[in-house]
């Protein structure tokens, strides 16, 4: 089991009441359920930004959706209630049209969705850009149903009004950012939505109060795909000059093994100290290929942006039994495997903090025995304790960032933090100008 | 076994019957058997173009020899005729001098060639630099050699006269071109020579009717070593600034698995469509190193013309067991051979006419929904249809080619010329300027 | 057993000669020792130059020691005499202070040395930087010490003079070097030690007669550390403008399976022909991390000197169970291993001397045949003997020195030096200017 001290299990226990706070908020891409998510999380980050675009609005290659509210949604059958959205939001696919029909079951039949591999769970079934309508049921009870009239009622607008979403900006030494982003759409699921929301709120909250930050962080709460799509919309230009590392936040809450999903290409920053991470710290972590991914990496990452965004989740959607389902619930997500990837995130952040060009500022090794660093009698196997900082300094060039002479010596980033703090306080290594 | 459409099995046909007619031409590197042949060819090709170059004449390091006429070989022995040319032109060493001489058979030995390994066949044995004279046989005829008088008579002449040599150039909108060499200059052999001509042929047949052709077509026939050679010394420069691929047409007729030599470095074009086409369509091709080349790719890929030439050949010259003997004939080339060879070139050419890099119009995803392209209800693995046009886009990102792409996102390149298609039409895709 | 001819082994009869009377100097950092070692080399090497830095003196980030000065160093114990440096120079703590005190055994211990894991030994222990005192003797004489009362007396002065080093440069037609590098500080230390001055001696008489060097030879000879800093102060201007490769002789002598130590990053010149000879000559050498080092490469490889030395020791120091104990003596060197490192880096200047960037003069394959090089009848299999010749050839376009073709065609370079030799004398090949 994963090693955890109290302050990360802290953090896991505060990020699950969070998640039951915002749990029967009904998200969708647009409306309520999305301003009262948005609401609910500046009340915990006050420097919190809301933004709003109207529907209609172009973004790219999409436009704005209208807004869907839904007041009610209940299929009856020849016995009674089959589902009732007041129940569950799973039970009526999002976005759905107004209908108010009797039909047969045979009729019915195009209308229901349910899972035949996971025959008792409500899948999450949406329809943003189609008009249709549609009830989501648990398998084995669609089997059930009888032979006779049913009754599809489906009280819902779908009207102009506005896509919501947020941002958090904190302030650095440079200008040049450390994004985080996730997405707030999808009702009553808990790994593949609120997981992504409750990190990012507990990550603000971890860099907020630090004494010293080297880059701006940037948390960015928006609907997926085309609330990422409007964001880049808005800020491409700002992102393309500025972002130094991205990372979606998604699927980060249960205790399965991490999952990676790389950049395009792999090789971002973003990338290097995900790898490095997961390399010291999560060697189990499967690493997916960019050709399957499925969040917001889509956008970041397409030609036209180009962005050094990658994700570092627990288990990755798409491929945990219970994502898109009823099931994906707080049986899934867990203290512990929040507070896991906050461990890894934090990780992330402080190697980030601390990575630099260093050069060391003498020519040879330096005599590290004059200051206390290296063994002054010459028995065997002495020079092995300071054997990662003369190689931290053998590798101290100017052409690699602190990562990369990680990577080169086969130390962990983590253990070199206070490395360099010494050597820098020596006067032995220096940080080269960027 | 390889699958295969009447039309190629067609062409397979085709290239039998012009095998059958080309047969019984005496060729050798110079005289009547070439010009005989290259008539033959520009009966189907009314476009081809003759060439001659006198012999004497140097081209780079070489001199185009003499031309050999052999008026009739025999060889006769105590209990009759041994062999005659006449029935095989195999019998003699091809450009012996002429000899009519009474020798025993202790003395003749030196000028008699088998091979033991192979004891039913007669070699093939060439000297077309050094004055020689020999008759070649099955080993195990000449084990069974009577001791006695022998009489060998070559009636030949070696004079001056010229090199015959043959291209055929279809232009294309690019004044930049694919290049098909073969060679001409190998008397009854069928893999290892005229399985070369007759595919050089059939492509120019296909390539010719096409209604649009990104490049400019040569398709080139000479004396292999010697004639491409010449055909370099005249013709360097223009190749140098126009050939973007070259295959050179060698082994292409018998119905065992693939064989791809790369260019020097194997990293040309040329290299990078014949990789991409067998990694899809014949994964059980064999790649040989460049340290094993044998044909004109000696010539075209050497450092002073270090022009992008490979080959894809069915059994590779030197590997399999007929070759350079009298065996290499109509059972080891078959219709089904060739037509399998001529599969995977209409292929090379299919994907090298479309490739292009592309560049993806709008910034993120574009909305492939409201074009048809995407299913728009998202119920589980709805995208997975989709995958392959959104993991193209994803990577059409002005950076490289369309092969690159569909290695990139493992996509067989023949099912993505569709896809750019439908891209192009729908605005999302463009080709970048070359 | 490695393969080893009548010259070579002659090397390795003279170098255990030398090594005999080098034996018994007392080197250390400092002092009459190394004066005496280096008035020997000078007696062989009659160009070699003595150089001396006065203690206190700074280099780079050291400070030059005091000279010390060994009068006597004896333990006496309830029994009698213990250990008595006059038997071996190792018995002593290397630059102990002064002592002169009667104690127990208990306050005696902080003051032994001994390796439990070696209980026969004598380790070998030094203190250069830190005042202190010590004996060094096996751990099983040390387990039997009796209790009672113990005197130690040592007469040792530590008094400011100088520290003593020597270079040979051998001029060549350039006036880049191959440099090599040895220490000169081990008293009574065989692998570890003096196989490194005597293969230095030994190369320096097989480089200086020579009718023609492409480049100059520079061997230096200097205390371990210490001494490579104060060199590289000394010259590191013309040794960062001039050092084409550079080596460290050290622990060359002992017959089990060559070790390599890559310079940094790996990549210089030095260790591509190290890599090139084991690969050829020497498959079972153990290859080991940069991150392994452990003589003056880490000097020579610091960021601010970035020198390309590599190293082709026989057992890596620190990794033979002998090292840097009284063990390390004429039953660990050998004439047969210091001849085998011999032949190794006579080979590596074979190679370094031919080594250019070549290409070949004629487009297309040339003739060979009129030349005598290649077949002139085409039997199968002919042109295999030529093969490692037309390779050579093709692979000569100007881009890469004669290691790089070797590797890129798989021949040894040591059969490439004749080869080039006959090219370049038919006028095929040409050297590139650098």
């Amino acid at each position: 089991m994963e090693a955890l001290e109290a302050f990360q299990l802290e953090q896991g226990r505060r990020m699950i009441a969070w998640m039951r706070d915002l749990w029967s908020f009904p998200r969708t891409l647009t409306g309520e359920g999305v301003r009262q998510t948005l609401a609910y999380l500046q009340n915990q980050l006050s420097d919190l930004q809301l933004h709003q675009i109207p529907s209609g609005t172009e973004v790219f290659d999409w436009t704005v959706p209208n807004e869907w509210t839904l007041k009610s949604a209940r299929l009856v059958g020849p016995e009674g209630v089959v589902v009732d959205a007041s129940d569950n939001l799973l039970h009526v696919l999002i976005h759905s049209q107004p209908v108010d029909q009797k039909i047969s079951l045979a009729e019915l039949q195009p209308f229901l969705f349910s899972l035949p591999e996971r025959p008792d769970a409500i899948p999450y079934v949406t329809s943003y850009y189609r008009s249709t309508w549609g009830f989501c049921m648990p398998h084995r009870q669609r089997e059930s149903l009888p032979e006779g009239e049913y009754h599809a009622v489906i009280d819902a607008e779908l009207r102009p009004g506005q896509m919501d979403f947020a941002d958090l900006v904190i302030p650095g030494e440079s200008p040049d950012e450390i994004v985080f982003s996730t997405y707030v759409c999808h009702p009553n699921l808990a790994n593949n939505e609120l997981s992504g929301p409750v990190m990012a709120m507990a990550l603000a909250q971890y860099v907020a109060p630090l004494p010293k930050r080297r880059w701006t962080y940037r948390f960015v709460f928006v609907p997926e795909t085309i609330g990422a799509v409007a964001y880049l919309a808005r800020n491409l230009e700002h992102m393309k000059r500025h972002t130094r590392a991205g990372f979606i936040l998604t699927c980060v809450g249960d205790e399965r093994a991490y999952s990676y999903m790389p950049s395009r290409w792999g090789n971002t920053l973003a990338d290097r100290v995900v790898r490095h991470v997961i390399h010291h710290h999560a060697p189990e972590t499967i690493s997916y290929s960019f050709l399957q991914r499925g969040s917001d990496e889509r956008q970041y990452c397409s030609p036209g942006a180009d962005l050094p965004f990658c994700s570092l989740m627990r288990s990755k959607y798409g491929v945990y039994p219970e994502y898109h389902t009823s099931d994906d619930h707080f049986e899934v997500v867990t203290e512990r495997g929040l507070a896991g990837a906050f461990d890894k995130h934090v990780k992330i952040i402080s190697i980030l903090e601390a990575n630099a060009v260093y050069r060391t500022t003498v020519v040879g090794e330096p005599q590290l025995g004059k200051r206390g660093l290296y063994p002054q009698t010459s028995t065997p196997g002495a020079g092995l304790a300071a054997r990662d900082l003369v190689n931290l300094l053998a590798h101290a060039d100017g052409t690699q960032d602190l990562i990369g002479i990680c990577e080169t010596i086969g130390l962990d980033a983590m253990k070199a933090l206070g490395m360099v703090g010494t050597l820098v306080h020596h006067g032995l290594l220096e940080e080269c100008p960027p």
